[in-house]
């Protein structure tokens, strides 16, 4: 397939070269002017849209994504597919979708989970709004680039799945947080706590599989110094977002807000760079 | 073996006739004067502790728990081992250990979780607190009232590992209830929200085995109108006693503390009674 490939970021770059060196014939273009391996450059946005079979996003907010896309259902040929992977706000994904529609061109909302390592082993997961059309011709793409593609819905359907899902890992990493710190105060040794929660009702990923405390459970960034991992700062941007859908649609999730309000200040106090697990440590100090 | 077991309720008195049934001497007592298949019943207090070797109890709270353990300790045998099952408040749990220790007895704290459905089953698991040769020689029983106990360190830890874990419990009980709330109003299909956070950073035990939303998952007091299961009332008890503990220790646990004022209100507002999942009902309804 030919594909345009816009965003060579941390995420965008590895994700594009996964998928030229399946074979496809991919270009890519960056502001930046990144190069990736096995990705031929475009010296303008234009010139990675016009032409193309798909067009893949990969931006850092709703307002940059909107931009682009009215930028690429300009330059794009008719049934062009354009999948953007960004996480952004339901809101503007849906408003991307109705653009690409209002030209006859497909669309998906495609977020994804599983961060750097993900991307560059292609073991992410997508989280995908769209029509069933446009799911179809997209999934191979997606087998590429990741492990799993879930169709969740509709036009940003994808974008709500990964806010939801995001929203319940930054409360229960805060729990399993809360609840180390609390046996440290108590006196129960930690591996212990590990022992009974993550095979009891407290188990959870956050616990078992992303343990937050150093040398208790499988390996995590934990062991690595908190080094990310999933930054703190994007637990923020996601929680945010969360945030914003419930006010946008009168949805109760006062401890959601708490998580966000909790990642805001720790993020405001040192925590940016860290793994967002990173938050056991401000609680010991706090 | 000789067992004396005080405190025949909800739970207690399954698991008394499990020990009965297993081919153990058991003599209850309970203030409501109950009786139970299997296990004789003592006119007294005294009489269900004297000459037993070992007395297991299993009482509503930390100030009860202490009154009939001094009465256990001034009528037992030396050599007896004394269990209590009851969940309460670490600071008792140690006190009454330091009572049987004064008398030369040994003792465990070793507070379940599994509800009555596991007591009634067999399949508790018990947090056990104290000694290696006490945990030993109460390890037959909890096999037979349990399918797992755990060791979690020296006098006081079993309850502290309870309420560690429920306080990731209830917070997780609570942002998985807010997911599928704000799901809903962003037009997400609840079963799409479970396909992916189910198998995502949002795992948890209570989206994954206990999941708040009927008809999704695997079968759930959601989806027997919100019986219990572990009732709401249960888990503010939980949530009190992980508090206390965090403001006695100094241990800074605002989300836990919030989640313990959300359970406070829906009891107060018609929870009481209803399992603990029945949260997200009250979210809708906000």
């Amino acid at each position: 397939m030919k594909i345009g490939f816009i965003g060579l970021g941390n995420m965008g770059a590895p994700m594009a070269k996964n998928l030229g060196e399946a074979g496809h014939d991919v270009t890519g273009f960056d502001t930046a002017g990144v190069t990736v391996e096995g990705v031929s450059p475009a010296a303008t946005m234009e010139a990675a849209v016009e032409g193309q079979e798909v067009i893949v996003t990969m931006l850092p907010n709703g307002a940059i994504v909107r931009t682009v896309h009215e930028a690429i259902v300009a330059a794009a040929d008719p049934e062009t597919l354009v999948i953007d992977c960004s996480t952004i706000d339901v809101e503007s994904a849906r408003a991307v979708h109705d653009l690409a529609g209002e030209k006859g061109l497909m669309s998906l909302d495609a977020p994804v989970s599983g961060g750097t390592g993900g991307a560059a082993a292609g073991t992410l997961t997508f989280m995908v709004g769209g029509s069933d059309a446009a799911f179809a011709k997209g999934r191979p793409l997606f087998d590429i680039m990741g492990a799993k593609a879930v169709h969740c819905g509709p036009a940003g359907a994808g974008q709500a799945a990964k806010i939801c899902n995001n929203m319940i890992l930054g409360i229960s990493m805060i729990g399993v947080c809360e609840a180390f710190h609390l046996a440290d105060r108590l006196g129960l040794d930690r591996q212990a706590m590990f022992d009974v929660a993550s095979t009891s009702s407290g188990s959870c990923w956050s616990l078992n599989t992303y343990c937050p405390a150093p040398g208790v459970g499988p390996e995590s960034p934990a062991d690595r110094d908190y080094r990310p991992g999933f930054a703190a700062e994007l637990m923020l941007k996601d929680l945010d977002l969360s945030q914003t859908a419930a006010e946008k649609n009168g949805a109760a999730t006062e401890l959601g807000r708490h998580a966000r309000d909790i990642y805001e200040r720790f993020v405001g106090a040192g925590g940016r760079g860290k793994d967002f697990s990173a938050i056991l440590e401000r609680l010991g100090a706090g």
